[in-house]
């Protein structure tokens, strides 16, 4: 039996090494918004995508911030269609360990019916699959069937604190009848799905100096206090080997899902072996009394993502460290607030803090964890675009990152949709990220066919 | 009231700035011997001294070791005198964190009557102090009183393996009357001592690995083990909070010091408050029961000098990090032994290591520790030579510190001192070290002195 392709499809088809040579080329450019010798390049990644909404009729506006710009792309006016906003960001995550890519992570490389680079899957591929998805329909239907309003921005990964203040100013921007967010993955291959929660996140760094100045361990050892033994120790009254954090009143407002949603994610194609094998683990840790999949999309976490002190370099240096310091985040899931957490971590490293020592604890920002409406018409236009496309309805889970706008996304929509083409072997800001190709022309087609029938099914009120 | 300078003040006094330049000079050579890509300058260091005792008429033999050479300064014969072997190092500590340096680590600079510059004190600025004195003795007498040979290694920081080997497979080179080992300081300004024994060590370091990999925090955290929290639960299970070292059998041998020692050391003009202040610090740590000088003189440690893991770069990176590492280090006292110590540690961390995880330890050296007989002529010879220059006698004290070699020396020679012209705020090892120049210019005349007097007092049997 053969079938003729859609029209979406056969543009995917027909196009194919056009998109692959210029996401490529978007790719190319390190955007890396924690970096302040990046700046350059965040802007170059900014205009590089705000051209290729322009071709389409948007008119894109560049909103300068503290740090860096947000794309504000207006696309042609539909009269009578309803209005989707879609949310995607232009920056990533740092390269490194930059030994461990097997192909250097800016220059994009296909193998395996992967496409390497960061920022594939998080989030530049998944965006520009949107986009391509919009010139497919301007392709094959001569107009974009929906009323399209663009924001990306280039702080998603430093606490988006410019598109904060720009939604919490103006917070009608957010105003839609669905808000199209593609900065997330489904389940599992061949398994569409939506994430109905996604954790918060505090982002901190903890630092303990005990001395004026790194002194001589036979002279001094024994008497004078070792920064990183009094920031190990510290750690270690934040959160014990048994997965507990000991961080005073932080879990009071954890709520535990419902037995619906437990059930529902035990039936999923996620398994704690295939789990641990992808995390390359030997086993997997934490609380022990929650199942795997609760732990990472419904508990909290502490997690330390960078501790350095001391003697680092080659060989040995009899020092007792004066300084050390701790990079860390918590996550927090609903109802949990991020503001609040803050506050209770720099009240418990306060007090666990010796007297010897000055630690100091800055928090570098707060995101709310969020939670998402399932039973708008969107979510049904979703639905029926993926049991199109992939043959499977939208199973509704949960995500265990955290993504700081969507709190703020919702101030005008309840219709949110946290729906992306990722995979969760995709290795988000990790070595070797990728998004693999046959994601990228299904999600054209997907997200091509969820505009046509919101259109359809879904007249602006 | 005048007095006329001895000739070996009086040398001391006329040559200070040629003597000065030289030091710098040799001060300016980078002779790291824990970074490889200085081997060429520990290589130029050695050369310039032994240039100096040549010119002294000594016949230098350069040892080749598997790392830097060890240099062999063989005097002229002085018939029927006592020899004395001096030992000394050429290798200095690297120099960082560079950025607290006042004035650069390689750049000599004197200020306020100090010279400044990494291996001041510790050990080159004392092996040159005492090569000036034979050089004084020389110009004076017009030739040696003793017969002396020199050991000058270039790995002592690096645990001396190269000299270990050596003086292994020729112990015979270690006999003589009197061994002097100018590495030390003196306890206090103006009060002379010698240490009665010395702190073992045992160099090693930890890793640990968790994952294939680095990843998203987001998607994983709450299950996959993280390699920082994985070392800092493990190091807390190796040393606790109030000071005491976990280590199963780790303290079966430390012998405390009699209470003849431990009064001796009360009277001392050394009290905890000048000491914390020195050491930078706001308050002491360690273990309660003891006091601050037999804490750091005669009880064994557990020290972390650098760790790191995971992104320490600028801004954050939410990773669950694959990989940390910790250099640590075990001071030994008597009778403490440095291979049963380092299985010691090796055991205890395979016993505290979680299944999860992947954890080595690898042991780079261990040193024992050393204890000296202070009943000697050249005991007593250095004590009239002090009176006469300082105007006191010798206080047996103790270090903390280690000399890998100290152990090894004594095979042939009971007579061992361990005596050095260096201060106790030189900050060996750190930031900012420095030789008083006062302290260079008695030392000349302390050690011409010594020499002198054990030549009249102690004729060679």
């Amino acid at each position: 039996m053969t079938t003729t392709p859609s029209p979406l499809a056969a543009f995917a088809e027909r196009e194919r090494l056009k998109l692959l040579a210029a996401l490529s080329e978007w790719l190319r450019i390190p955007s890396i918004s924690t970096q302040p010798e990046h700046a350059a390049d965040c802007r170059r990644a900014a205009a590089w995508i705000a051209a290729r909404l322009e071709r389409l009729g948007f008119r894109v506006e560049t909103i300068e911030t503290g740090g860096h710009p947000i794309l504000w792309g207006v696309g042609p006016e539909v009269p009578g269609a309803p209005t989707v906003l879609c949310y995607g960001h232009y920056d990533v995550q740092p390269a490194d360990p930059l030994g461990e890519w097997v192909s250097p992570p800016f220059e994009p490389t296909v193998r395996d019916g992967n496409l390497y680079a960061r920022g594939t899957a998080d989030d530049k591929g998944q965006v520009f699959t949107v986009v391509a998805a919009l010139e497919a329909l301007v392709a094959s239907r001569g107009s974009l069937p929906v009323n399209v309003r663009y924001l990306i921005e280039g702080e998603e990964e430093t606490g988006s604190p410019g598109l904060t203040d720009l939604l919490t100013r103006e917070p009608e921007r957010t105003r839609a009848d669905a808000v199209l967010v593609t900065d997330v993955n489904i389940v599992a291959p061949g398994r569409p799905s939506v994430d109905a929660a996604l954790r918060g996140i505090v982002h901190a760094e903890i630092h303990v100096r005990t001395l004026q100045a790194d002194l001589h361990s036979g002279i001094y050892g024994g008497a004078a206090p070792n920064a990183i033994e009094t920031l190990w120790h510290l750690l270690e009254k934040l959160k014990g080997a048994d997965g507990r954090i000991r961080i005073p009143h932080f879990y009071d407002r954890v709520k535990r899902p419902t037995a619906k949603e437990l059930a529902a994610w035990r039936s999923l194609p996620v398994k704690e072996k295939g789990f641990r094998e992808e995390a390359g683990a030997k086993a997997l840790v934490g609380e022990k009394k929650y199942g795997f999949l609760e732990r990472v999309w419904s508990r909290p976490t502490f997690e330390v993502h960078g501790i350095v002190g001391g003697y680092t370099g080659a060989g040995s240096k009899t020092v007792i460290p004066a300084e050390a310091t701790a990079k860390i985040s918590l996550r927090l899931v609903p109802d949990q607030r991020g503001k609040e957490a803050a506050a209770q971590l720099v009240q418990a490293v306060k007090r666990a803090a010796p007297k010897y020592a000055d630690v100091s604890v800055k928090v570098f920002s707060s995101v709310d964890p969020a939670q998402t409406k399932l039973d708008s018409p969107a979510y049904a236009a979703l639905d029926r675009a993926f049991r199109e496309v992939w043959g499977r309805g939208i199973a509704p889970i949960r995500s265990g990152g955290s993504i700081p706008i969507v709190p703020l996304l919702q101030q005008r929509s309840q219709a949110v949709l946290l729906a992306g083409i990722g995979l969760p072997d995709d290795r988000l800001h990790a070595p070797n990220e990728k998004l693999t190709l046959e994601q990228i022309w299904k999600g054209i087609v997907l997200f091509g066919r969820f505009f046509e029938l919101l259109s359809t099914e879904n007249r602006s009120q």
